[in-house]
């Protein structure tokens, strides 16, 4: 089919910007900044006129007349296109220039905690969300059609109705979790733990989970990630502490986890939908699930500790139970990324009822710091102590990442009901008994990953679990480990 | 002028596939290499395409009817323009897949050092080289056409003449050097020299010799390059030996040399041929100068010996003389890039003489390994063990580089020609007398860099020196260095 054959020769020119970016996070020296924008953006120009042109549009529609609607590449390719030649090249080029102009505003802002210099950026960047919602369309609320972008067919009323009744549990649990943490005061016993040595004990940890060095690499950067350079090529990051090696620990774990997902798409599917990922909450499900519910398990420890303990002498009279502690402690923080697993969610809750009421327009910009403060007393007993720890901490609404943060409470919920129907099969669970996640990870594969993007988000968990979406695996895997 | 911005646009494309070729020698995952070579297939189509379309010939007729053609760069664009569009897309596909298929089977030859099955692959590229070389157009011979793509407007007789005169001295120059070195048994004291000791001191002289890592960085590989991703974003490589640290760092000293050469071309004229190298033989001069004339030079190590004592201590008793010594040994290798200076350009000499007959046609192909040796028996006073070391040894036929070899043994001539007549100046001779380059880097940036590729090679040696090239400073430098 020609419009495959153009699909494939996007993902070509897709993957090639990729190489560019992983390149500008790990290696770029600072003075070749200002060149590798203009290469990236003659790179992303050429993407787009591709995937909006008449060619694409016409082999589109010819594909369709061929083979109906029923092919799942077909109906998403469709959608995609759909989305993508709704907004216009003036539309892209104003967003693009306003997010670049937000971004640098905002890091100021951040700096000097000053709400003020990234508000009328926080407006232009709000006006363009509801431009493009509109052009897009909804069915409830504009929000709809934002958090399309990122998990496809689920409507903003639907997660709000699993946060909603999530959230007293959640509070309380968080609560508690904390108290019960601080009577233990856990900690580690001091460093240094040598970057070199975490390095070849995070990558011996990775290769026995799955993880495919010949097709893959860990990488040092600021802020971890995973990203796709081919289908057999797949780059990790981390950032190392020499104070605390679970810190690079648990990036590597959770890069991992998104980079097997990556490396289990179907191969000769590059490029298409069925060979790409089903949204970023699957994504984050698949990250989650080798963080928390493998890496911080009691069995992992058993199995690992002894070796953690050759690279890292200072561990051989630090009992593993102390360990444990320290990986399960539970601390109200009022910065999202160094919230641990009890409290992260309601990071993620205000966030996305906060963006939720700017986008429908009933939270003007204005308003923001006093309605973040408000809610988050609510919900962590506390208030901020200036914006810079409040609602200018994070990046996401600057880069025009409007209707991101849902998605990763999504990717926890649906990581606990995918570990939990993992484990109803025997062998899955047979190896977990004993620290062996081959079989789950050929679960995972056969369950999820070989599925590429060809259903829904929630379709596919339903296809994997037995039911849809639901939050009760997840309360219970907090319950049983915070209390 | 449009042709300009177009000039810029394909400068955009083919730095960004220079980032997928620096990543695919640096740290590209095994399992990677086929996507890879898809990726730089589209690259390099597209630059192929916009660089022969209707629009760019249209674009560059009209700023010749507007500049007239005593534009330099206009006149070399042209020219460029004239080459590209002689080659039908047909001949460079077919130019590419017997390229590939023939670095395998040389791959494969050299290995078990079987010259049959190589030779109908290299009979293939030369029938596609002398197709081209039609197509391109010559005065005096085939050999000029290909020669010309690497060397422009210098004429094989004129290299040859050159060549043929510096051949009697240099054999007897490199027989008597290595006589006197085999008296002295020159070597290193015993190591390891640590790779992180090697890589600071390395890093060290780069920067202290003008190279700007804010604008680039040194990576490891197996082979040593230097590749330019931007005009502010200059990739040197090299590779480390425990038990020699002087083969990593005149590896850095040379790709430095094409890294300062890379970065003082003007930037603002970044993807014109006024902001690119004027030929091979002039990049190899700038390696070359930095290498042998600055790092092998007596001056330089009394600055540097004191710093390198201090990183590796197995030094400190090791007199300054002896590694000098070291560093001037000469010795017949049958390898080309095992070579030292001294005997490096014989082996030059005899590709550049193979080439030319098997090019124009005086040599079969399977009478190169006789010509071959009975040729390096003449110069070397003795015969390769086999092919894999004689004939067999080199990539760069295999690739399709006829017309590659004399390029460096230019470059060895022009270095010595550059750094005789930068030294008539005042500050470079006191600069050099106390090991400090600056002033010679300042010579070389107004007297070469800057002036990117406006000037033909020769006329950029004329116009640098004050004469047309010669061997004079080069022989020179030889024997003063070896007898």
């Amino acid at each position: 089919m020609l419009i495959f054959e153009k699909a494939r020769e996007l993902a070509i020119i897709q993957s090639s910007a990729a190489v560019l970016g992983w390149d500008q996070e790990t290696y770029l020296p600072p003075a070749a900044a200002g060149h590798r924008a203009q290469q990236l953006a003659w790179l992303s120009s050429r993407a787009h006129e591709i995937a909006t042109s008449e060619d694409w549009k016409n082999a589109l529609e010819s594909a369709e007349n061929e083979r109906g609607h029923q092919d799942a590449n077909l109906r998403e390719l469709r959608r995609e296109f759909d989305r993508a030649s709704k907004i216009s090249v003036e539309l892209v080029a104003r967003d693009s220039i306003a997010s670049s102009l937000a971004k640098h505003a905002w890091a100021d802002a951040r700096e000097r905690s000053d709400f003020s210099i990234f508000a009328p950026h926080l407006e232009t960047l709000l006006i363009i969300a509801r431009e493009k919602a509109e052009l897009w369309g909804y069915e409830g609320e504009p929000y709809d059609a934002l958090l399309d972008g990122y998990e496809r067919g689920t409507p903003t009323a639907a997660v709000a109705s699993l946060f909603d009744a999530m959230c007293p549990a959640l509070k309380e649990l968080a609560a508690r979790a904390v108290e019960i943490s601080a009577l233990q005061s856990p900690s580690l016993p001091p460093g240094p733990f040598p970057v070199e040595a975490q390095k070849k004990f995070n990558a011996e940890v990775a290769a026995a989970i799955g993880f495919d060095f010949e097709a893959g690499r860990i990488d040092t950067t600021t802020h971890p990630f995973c990203t796709t350079l081919g289908p057999r090529d797949v780059r990790l990051t981390t950032r190392y502490m020499e104070a605390d090696f679970t810190s690079s620990l648990f990036g590597v774990l959770h890069e991992t986890g998104h980079g097997l997902y990556e490396l289990g798409l179907p191969e000769a599917d590059f490029g298409l939908p069925s060979g790409s990922a089903a949204s970023l909450g699957i994504h984050e499900s698949q990250s989650r699930l080798w963080e928390n519910h493998v890496g911080r398990s009691r069995i992992f420890w058993e199995k690992w500790y002894p070796t953690a303990q050759e690279y890292f002498p200072q561990l051989r009279d630090f009992p593993l139970e102390q360990l444990l502690r320290y990986l399960w402690r539970a601390e109200f923080s009022p910065i999202r990324v160094e919230a641990d697993e009890a409290t992260y969610d309601l990071h993620i809750l205000l966030r996305f009822e906060i963006e939720r009421q700017m986008v429908n327009g009933t939270l003007a910009v204005k308003d923001v710091p006093a309605a973040w403060n408000e809610r988050f007393r609510e919900l962590f007993g506390f208030v901020p102590k200036d914006d810079r720890h409040g609602c200018l901490q994070d990046i996401h609404w600057s880069m025009g990442g409007l209707g991101y943060f849902a998605t990763y409470t999504l990717g926890n919920i649906n990581s606990a009901q995918l570990y939990a129907a993992a484990q109803k099969d025997e062998a899955v669970a047979q190896g977990i008994q004993q620290a062996d996640y081959l079989p789950l990870l050929g679960w995972l594969r056969k369950s999820v990953h070989a599925h590429g993007a060809s259903m829904d988000p929630a379709e596919l968990i339903r296809h994997a679990t037995g039911s849809a979406p639901t939050t009760e695996a997840y309360l219970a895997h907090l319950t049983s480990r915070y209390l």
